[in-house]
């Protein structure tokens, strides 16, 4: 299939590759000319402009850093609006607030083409491995279409329901998920000051009602999963960035759905406070050093 | 064995009664006649005070609702270690704070007995099946001691280190589970607001970052997981009065050690003001109606 | 002086008639004809546009909900700058993000007009006296040239600093008065709760270190200041929605600044919590009652 | 009049001092000999223990630093109340919790003394210059029994209400104050990082909404008020560590009275992690420095 991918980073890139090994004829944009010729050396097609791209797509991808950059992408002057035959799908995999997203439906759908939203989970290590989980909203049609595509570059393609649900699944993820991590932070913190030994609390707790993944597979404590960021120094991983910029995605959501989210905020501040002290590109699971500096 | 167990209450009237079904003499001691008589008629015999019951133990357990309660039981002027030989062991399966555990271990060694702290998690359920988790604090030779005769009460009998080490663990999971829960009731309402299928959601989190014990086994959200009390009007399971007591005994014990706990401290006060609307004897996951209030 | 003025709402309407009074010519544009046909009974000229308002304008004042409204007021196709004439100055008393303010600056700038953001704090009884106070971010050469102009509207007009300090100075003072009016509530309702007579507590907090105009003006309990919203209701005065919106501001602002904001964030969750109970339209005081719910 | 104080630390020492200046003639008692022995040299006599003390006392006032202390040394067995004549009024100055107090005043009245609890506010300065505010608890009677004889030590007393109600009048402002000096923090803290001086922030807020003791008196930014401790590097003033001590007494108080504190319990933690690292003697003021750390 003649497939349009846009936006060449450290999830696109081997994104795209892998669309390239699955046997598809990918053409590629990118701000970067770095990151182009090395999908073009890989066998990409490059083009001018995202328009220009996606003169002859059966199938765009976009994969880009914030919701004004897809809205850009797809809606300006040298979009992929104004070169897209109609009819195609454009599959938006970024992560950007579900509002945004539905309103990129609308204007897509105005010129006659379906767009589904389809965040991923699974990281960089995800993305070469072509191990991702797609989070898709679509309509039943179009997910149908999609599918296919999107299990050259993932493992797991789950229908969350209709456009914009794709975005809701991942930052109602990535809420909980950095409520729990601070939540086992906090916990663990309490135990090793209490007297316990931080393995068997672990151990009790993930047998216990407190299991959790943030628990049992990435342990922020050091020392209790070997293959954990919290075991190297917190390199590597989920950046603590990354992290603020998903649950601020989950904060204004909320604020437009008159939703109120107390942990939530408070989880935002506190990834926040240990961002400002110069943390923001470790590990999210860094976050347990702020419950334990030196006294 | 001659087992002396003071506490019948809702949790120690079914443990004793496992005792005895496991073959031991058990002596027992309550306040309240009533419970005393149950046990009696399942072959218990009844002691007029806690020194009496203990006089001719071999083994002493207690199941009290508050440290000021094992306090009096064990040290006041007719309590334990005024009758009970030395060198009995005694156990303690309330669930106090870890400092109160240590102090109470030392006034029992002063009179030459040891001391275990042994809370439990399994509920009123895991009582009556004799399938609770034991969290034990007390040294090696006392834990060998303890394991056979807390086996013929629960499932899982867990050695967490020196004495106080039970309550840490108890403690430190349920500071967890209080947070998760509520974690996992801000994203479910949040999805739902936005606009995605709960039980899709629910299925996404379970096989993501976001999996824990509140939302795979008792999610809050009406009709996701069939045994869970929000599928019963939050009837049965573990009140939020309950869980305000554990709470407070972690901050508490989190207070003594200098240490802070943000969304525990905030965690607390929702519990805090959701049993002030009168909801505290509803199961703890209950909790979610209060990010889901008519408007 | 020829003074254009856009946005007749609760308060540009009384502020644009205190213009009129003070024996400007003025000139207003509002997408209301209702409030048009008010302000032209009341002496001013009406405009079919923003631009064509601003045509023969020696001054310009616009007072808007949000700043998506006073984007496209400005630099909208029928908007100010494309009317108005190069060296005009614009005052903006909407209350607005600051980033937004700097941006608007640089386009009326890049027109060749001086632009200043001008929020004020009074509330509608305030505009319709004459009294508000102004804060005003502009160079010194425009707040000596807007100085007289605001007069007519205020009583205190106060110079914060370059453009985007006067929004700075209204969402940090409002930041903190979201949160010391919770504070407040939360000292009354424990007070009253542990049997204090409440105007005993304010008395002796009104003269020491809890003193606050929260607590002193404005009190949240009802009784205690006669003339404040609790005494009637909580009725009139500065709505929790708007409140919210203010809160909101600072929390994005401090977010685009990478500095944490704990209490500010549980505040703007709070008074979410009591808006989605269905009180968004009672005075933002009434968030007292959050705490006294019936048990 | 014969008066025994007991308690001559950093608060008591001074008051004491006080009340021979008035011409009391004063019987003190402190483990501590050299407190005593500085004591006697002012005029005092010396006692062996807090019963000898009050063998002849017309009026008892202690002064010590936690509820424990005080029942020691009123119940204990060479206790104040093993020796005081019956109907001699006690006064308790400490800062203890109001159910603490309630219940020492019943075990006072079983003796057949009067019992009011009379926490100060104006720190070691105010003890020294006799200016402390007393908020008293008690009777009438006995408050205007014990007026003139605080006379001697404060400026300002305080009846607010029956006994216990002294103590509820502290808590409940220092909770408001622990809460304020934070809310100030974060808006000053913003301000400055969005670009306002911050000497101009401070000027609007003392005369907006925003108006507060902890901002027109005690300003945490430095170079804003030359008196606070913000500039002369957070010394002296009143430790964090005491703060925490009091907002302990009003969370703990509040969980007893089942009334939720949201803020209250954020602001305890934000001063438990500041003392985590270290900062615990400093005036709690500088917890503005725990949101402006380098980056």
């Amino acid at each position: 299939m003649r497939i349009t991918f846009i936006g060449l980073g450290n999830m696109g890139a081997p994104m795209a590759r892998n669309l390239i090994k699955a046997g598809h004829a990918v053409t590629v944009f990118d701000l970067n000319p770095q990151a182009v010729s090395a999908l073009v050396e890989a066998g990409a097609r490059a083009a001018g402009s995202p328009a220009e791209a996606a003169r002859e797509a059966e199938f765009v991808v976009t994969m880009l850093p914030a919701a004004a950059h897809v809205e850009a992408v797809l809606t300006g002057l040298q979009g992929v609006l104004n070169g897209v035959p109609k009819g195609v799908p454009i599959v938006d995999s970024s992560t950007i607030d579900p509002a945004s997203a539905r309103r990129l439906a609308e204007k897509a759908a105005a010129h006659g083409n379906p767009f589904a939203d389809a965040p991923v989970s699974g990281g960089t290590g995800g993305a070469a491995a072509g191990t991702l989980t797609f989070m898709v909203g679509a309509d039943e049609a179009l997910f149908k279409q999609a599918q296919p595509v999107l299990q050259a570059m993932g493992q797991n393609i789950v229908h969350c329901g209709g456009t914009g649900t794709g975005q809701v699944a991942k930052i109602c993820n990535n809420l909980l998920l950095a409520i729990s991590m601070i939540g086992v932070s906090e916990a663990m913190s309490l135990g090793a000051s209490l007297g316990i030994d931080p393995k068997v609390l672990a151990g009790i707790i993930n047998t216990s009602s407190g299991r959790c993944w943030s628990a049992d597979t990435y342990n922020p404590y050091p020392g209790i999963i070997e293959t954990a960021p919290a075991s190297r120094g917190y390199t590597g991983g989920f950046g603590v960035d990354l992290m603020l910029k998903d649950l601020g995605l989950a904060i204004d959501a909320a604020k437009g759905a008159h939703q109120p989210l107390m942990l939530g905020a408070v989880a935002q501040q506190l990834y926040q406070m240990w961002s400002q002290q110069g943390q923001g590109k470790l590990d999210f699971s860094s976050i347990i050093q702020l419950y334990q500096q030196p006294h």
